[in-house]
């Protein structure tokens, strides 16, 4: 069974029509009022990170992903969850998780440690407060929206190039991604659809088409990179700058700064189009 | 690093003081005027797993010992986010995982798939709604109470035995545990204190204690056994029949079926006592 067949039978399971983070990343439940947003995402040693990198960014990097899922939703972190596996490393672990704790203003509610690996793994669960409902989805875009980023792209890949060949370049972009809260909460009122780019601008943008049964035309010029000229094919494929991607009812402008980057069609051949055409190669990073 | 001093590490992070599931299974939070419960356990290949176990089995205990967290605060499920590591047995997870959510009446709200390992982990986060506040917790244990537990131990290290050498015997105690729902929700507004039993009945008993800053004094022959005569100091130590411990105030009797095993007294040299003595050797499973 691929991770395609099991994600479907899982949603088989999910007969709560409630449970939609299955494919959309966060889950949302009516508690008291209110809606509360919830996602886990995990990290696998040698999967999601560098071999020896270190373990004070990949705690960063685990609870930023996690809160991106939120900035997506609009929601507003009120705490996270750890599954940690013991390492040698700890140390270094709780001081990265340390600082994004205090960056983002979350607080950690509580956890569990285990013993395993390798490969260890580690999971977070964030739990936020909806600013905004509906809560925005993938599968809210219609054809005349326009699509819009929220940053340039490939910074990433960069960092992550300069990481690995040690060619002490500056890596942060990679190590330290800051997830787009304060953007996502005020996108939320205007979006017609919205997720974070975690796997790629392209792959993301044909989930989000697929998800709304419409098609992209993407621009390529338009999308704003982190990157020369030359590496632009695969600024638009690599993912983990956790910018967000959104689209916007013809004649709604963004509030925050964002850049447009092409527009939504009835639904055509190709979730997505670039400069016209279906894009060719992988879209992006399948984990 | 190991994983006590870790553990401190982490709660010194927490600051927040609603971040109590550090030291108590589960997170509580206030949402709209309900209070929410929250907890995440992993179970690691190898670790929590015997080698070639079915893997639907441990799915199924992946739902119930984390239900078993909310049973203990007196919650009632509100669902649970799932993180899967792929593998070649992934249909049977898929049917055990079905089995137990529709056992339980628990809905799927999302989740995570990765792939990693060997070994692979397999973590769940299961939200709560308390239906008694204050959520009761280890900490509230008084000299004067009475101890109290809702089952026979033993019966899931004697299946556990049967799995493992393939006896022949009943192994279902071990492979398909049931969290105490109904009996903690019954439970959740008479007790001073309440656990699942996890790791082991001195374990657990001595955590509570020392959560409450009180001595068990325990009676061995008291303690309900699902084993022979012959094997009751190891059913006192061996875990995963997720019974609930609980105290009672002097004078209240349970509203559930249960046995009372003990007494607590001011806290003298060791946490828990049983027969008179503090217990010899390792108290419990610790993972």
């Amino acid at each position: 069974m691929n991770e395609r067949a099991f994600i479907e039978s899982l949603k088989a399971l999910a007969t709560d029509p409630a449970a939609r983070g299955l494919a959309d990343d966060c889950a949302a439940i009516e508690v008291g009022g209110e809606t509360l947003v919830l996602t886990h995402d995990t990290m696998v040693e040698g999967v999601h990170t560098l071999p020896g990198q270190d373990s004070a960014d990949v705690a960063w990097k685990l609870v930023a992903t996690n809160l991106s899922d939120l900035a997506a939703k609009g929601a507003q972190p009120i705490g996270v969850l750890l599954a940690h596996m013991l390492g040698s490393d700890d140390g270094r672990f709780l001081a990265g998780l340390g600082e994004a704790l205090a960056r983002f203003d979350v607080p950690l509610l509580g956890g569990d440690t285990t013993s395993g690996g390798p490969p260890r793994a580690w999971g977070l669960t964030a739990i936020g407060r909806a600013t905004h409902r509906p809560v925005p989805s993938r599968a809210g875009a219609r054809p005349g929206d326009a699509v819009w980023v929220t940053g340039p792209l490939g910074a990433a890949m960069a960092g992550f190039e300069a990481l690995r060949d040690g060619t002490g370049a500056d890596s942060t972009a990679f190590r330290r991604p800051l997830p787009c809260l304060g953007e996502g909460e005020a996108l939320a009122p205007l979006v017609s659809a919205m997720m974070d780019i975690s796997d790629g601008l392209l792959l993301d943008a044909s989930r989000m088409a697929e998800a709304s049964g419409v098609t992209f035309a993407l621009s390529s010029a338009d999308v704003p990179i982190a990157v020369p000229e030359g590496r632009r094919a695969e600024a638009l494929r690599w993912g983990e700058d956790y910018e967000l991607l959104f689209t916007l009812p013809a004649g709604v402008e963004p509030n925050v700064s964002a850049w447009r980057i092409g527009d939504v069609r009835e639904r055509g051949e190709a979730p997505v189009l670039l400069d016209g055409n279906a894009p060719e190669g992988p879209l992006g990073y399948e984990h």
